[in-house]
C-alpha cells in the first residue's frame, strides 16, 4: 500500500493458526482414500427455509436498516491457555478491542474457545464455527470472522454495506492477485464478511474439504505449492485454500465474491504500527485506509508465542502494545482520558470533567457515544412494520 | 442459603482487588489533614440535564421497552498482565461469559483495562469508571458493575427490571445483616445495579472519599473493622465502605436500595461448584436462585493469583473451570455443542446436524437464540412514537 506492495507480508511462510490444536487422540486420521470431509448435510432449500423463518419472525429482521445488515462478528482463540506468558493478556485485550468496535456500532459478538470438531484444528476451525452459527441464526444476514490478532483501529469506520448488496463473501485482496497471479497473499481470510445462505454453506463445504488434519492437509499444502504463486509446500492453510477455490474455480464462485482493497478490512500490521502519531497529527478516524486503518492484522506474529512466528517477537509485541493503545484510546477519550503513550498500560485525564451528562460535545465522539445506526434501525422497522 | 449461610463466604480476610494497583510514582498520596477526595464535580441539575437530553434524542430512549431499562454491564481487570500463568486465560474466558450473557439478553458491555484513578485503585477502581460512564452515557438507565471473578452461571434468567423502578441501587444482600448486625458481609458489591441519577453520583462521591491509596484508605480499615462486624482492621475495602455508609446513614440512602436475596445475583462460589451435575439433573436454566444460580462469584479466590487468597489455589481454579464449562455449555448446547465434562475444554456434538436454519427447536433453546426481549424493544418504540 504504501510501496506497492498492497499490505501483502514479505513472509512466505505459513500463517498463524488461529487455535491450537486439540485433536482428540483416539480419533481416527482421514486418509486421502476415505470419503471427502464434509462440514454437515447438503440442504438444497436453505434459502427458502431460511426466507420462511424470517417471513415467520419479523420482529427479527435481517436487516435492522434499510442496506443495513444484521451482522455477527466471530472470533475466537484456543481452548487452552498460551505457553507464551503474555499471550492471553494480549488476546483479552484484542477480544476487548473487538467488544469496543461491536458495541458502538452495534453488532452482536461472539467469541469461541472450542474446537468444535477434531479435524479442523489450527487456523481451520473457523469454518465449522462459523456454519454452526450461521445455521442456528437465520436473523444474522452476515456473519463477520475476524482473527484474534486483528485489532480494530479505526473505531469510527463502518464498512460500506451496501456496496455487498450482490455478493456473498467479502474480504481484502485484488483481482489480479487471486485469478492473475494466483499468489496466496492476494486476498486475507483473517477478516471475511460471509453472508448467511446456501451458496456459503456450499462454499465452506468446498473449502472444508482441503483441511482435515494429516494426510489430506498435508497433500493439499503440496497441491497448493504448486498452484500458487509465493508459495512452498507447508500443510494445508485456509488462506491458500481459498484463493486456490477462487482461482481454479472462479466460474462457480467469482462473481460472488468480492475482492475488497478500498479501505484495510485487513491492513498489513508492518506496514501501520510505526505511523500511528502520524495519522493523529495528520488525519482523524473514519477513514478507514491507509491514512487510519480499519483493522491491524498482526500477519506473521503470534499472540500465543507458538513456535513460527516470521518476525521478531519482540516487534510484534511492541506493535500489538500499540495499536491496542492507539484504539483504546479511541473509547478512552470519549470518557476524558488518553494513554500517556502508545506504549504504555497508564492513562492521564485529557478533558475537564464537569460532571454534567454527556461531556463529549465533539460531534465525532458523539457519534461513537451514541451511534445513529444503533438507533435507525428501530426506526426503519417502525416504518416497515407500518406498511 | 443451603444450610443457612446466605452465601456469605465463611472469610473474614480481605475481598478480592479488581484490579492490580498502578498508581503513578510521583503522585502525592492524600493525607488525612488534606481535603476530602472527590470523584468529580458536584451537578445539582443532573436529572434535570439528563432529562433534557433524553427529551431532545428520543431515538436513544433509556428503556428499551415498558419496564426494560437499557443496561450497560461494566467488567473489567488489571491492565497488566497477571504474574500467574493461568489467570490471564481465566480473565478472557470469564470476559468471554459475560459477552455471552450479554448478547442474549441484548445488554451493552464495556470492559475496562484501565485504571481511570491513580487514588482509586484495587477494588476501588470501579468508582471512578462508573461514574464517567454514568455521565458519558445519559441513554443508560442502569449500569451493572460484574467482577471479573463472577461467572453467569444462569444464561436464561434475567433480573427483575421492573421490581427496582423504585430504588438506584441494587446488590445482593440482607436488609437485618446490613442495617442490624451491620457485617460487612451482608451485602455484595462484586454485582450491582447503579441507576444513572444525580443519587447514584452522591453516592459514589460519599463512597468514594473512603477510598484513596494511603493514609485515608488505613484509617477507614480501621473504622470499618470497630463499626462492622466479622471483619479486622485491613485497609478499607468497597464493600465494607458501602455497608457503613448504609448502615450508619440508613436515613440519607437506605429507601433507593434494594438489598435483594431472591435470586443469586451474586452467589458464593464454594456452595455452588460442587452441585452443578445435580442442577442440571433435577433443574432448569431460568430459575437464577440456588437451583440454578444467576451468577457464581469467586469471592476469596484470585483469577489472577496475586497473594492474598483465602482459598486453595486448586480448588479455585478448579471450581472456575467448572463454572465457565457449566455456563458456555448453556451457549455451546444452542448449537448443538457440550463439553465432555465440566472439568475438560473438550467438546462434543449432542445433536444431530441437519444443516437447516435453527436447528434448536426446543422453546427455551430459541429463547436464547432469538430472545424476545431484544425484539421486545423495537415495538414498544414503535408503539410510544406513534402516540
Amino acid at each position: 500500500c504504501l510501496d506497492g506492495a498492497r499490505d501483502a507480508p514479505a513472509t512466505k511462510e505459513p500463517p498463524e493458526a488461529v487455535a491450537a490444536a486439540v485433536p482428540s487422540e483416539e480419533q481416527r486420521v482421514r486418509q486421502l482414500s476415505d470419503r471427502p470431509y464434509s462440514l454437515g448435510p447438503n440442504v438444497s432449500d436453505y434459502d427458502a427455509r431460511r426466507a420462511a423463518w424470517l417471513a415467520a419472525h419479523p420482529r427479527f429482521p435481517a436487516f435492522v436498516a434499510p442496506e443495513r445488515p444484521r451482522v455477527l462478528m466471530v472470533t475466537g482463540s484456543s481452548p487452552r491457555r498460551c505457553t507464551e506468558a503474555e499471550g492471553d493478556h494480549v488476546l483479552l485485550r484484542a477480544f476487548k478491542n473487538k467488544a469496543d468496535y461491536c458495541r458502538v456500532h452495534g453488532l452482536d459478538i461472539f467469541y469461541s474457545n472450542a474446537v468444535l470438531d477434531g479435524e479442523m484444528t489450527g487456523f481451520w476451525t473457523k469454518l465449522p464455527l462459523l456454519r454452526a452459527l450461521m445455521v442456528a441464526h437465520p436473523e444474522t444476514e452476515l456473519l463477520w470472522w475476524v482473527d484474534s490478532d486483528a485489532v480494530f483501529t479505526d473505531m469510527l469506520f463502518e464498512p460500506p454495506w451496501g456496496r455487498y448488496a450482490g455478493h456473498n463473501l467479502v474480504l481484502h485482496g485484488w483481482d489480479d492477485e487471486v485469478y492473475g497471479a494466483r499468489n496466496w497473499l492476494g486476498a486475507n481470510t483473517g477478516s471475511l464478511l460471509l453472508r448467511n445462505c446456501r451458496w456459503s454453506l456450499d462454499l465452506l463445504d468446498a473449502w472444508a474439504r482441503m483441511g482435515p488434519r494429516g494426510p489430506v492437509r498435508e497433500r493439499y499444502g503440496r497441491v497448493f505449492a504448486e498452484a500458487l504463486s509465493n508459495r512452498a509446500a507447508w500443510e494445508a492453510d485456509d488462506q491458500s485454500a481459498l484463493v486456490y477455490l477462487l482461482a481454479t474455480e472462479r466460474g462457480r464462485w467469482g462473481d460472488k465474491v468480492f475482492l475488497e482493497s478500498s479501505y484495510h478490512l485487513h491492513g498489513f500490521w508492518e506496514e501501520i504500527v510505526g505511523r500511528y502519531e502520524e495519522m493523529r497529527s495528520r488525519w482523524r478516524p473514519g477513514l478507514g485506509d491507509h491514512r487510519w486503518p480499519l483493522v491491524t492484522h498482526f500477519v506473521g506474529c503470534k499472540p500465543c508465542g507458538e513456535p513460527g512466528a516470521t518476525y521478531e517477537a519482540a516487534a510484534c509485541r511492541e506493535g500489538m502494545e500499540r495499536a491496542l493503545n492507539f484504539a483504546d484510546d479511541q473509547i478512552l477519550g470519549l470518557y476524558g482520558f488518553q494513554h500517556e503513550s502508545l506504549g504504555t498500560t497508564a492513562v492521564r485525564r485529557v478533558r475537564n470533567d464537569t460532571g454534567r451528562p454527556l461531556d463529549a460535545d465533539d460531534e465525532e465522539i458523539g457519534r461513537l457515544l451514541h451511534p445513529e445506526f444503533r438507533a435507525a434501525g428501530v426506526n426503519s422497522i417502525r416504518i416497515d412494520e407500518l406498511k
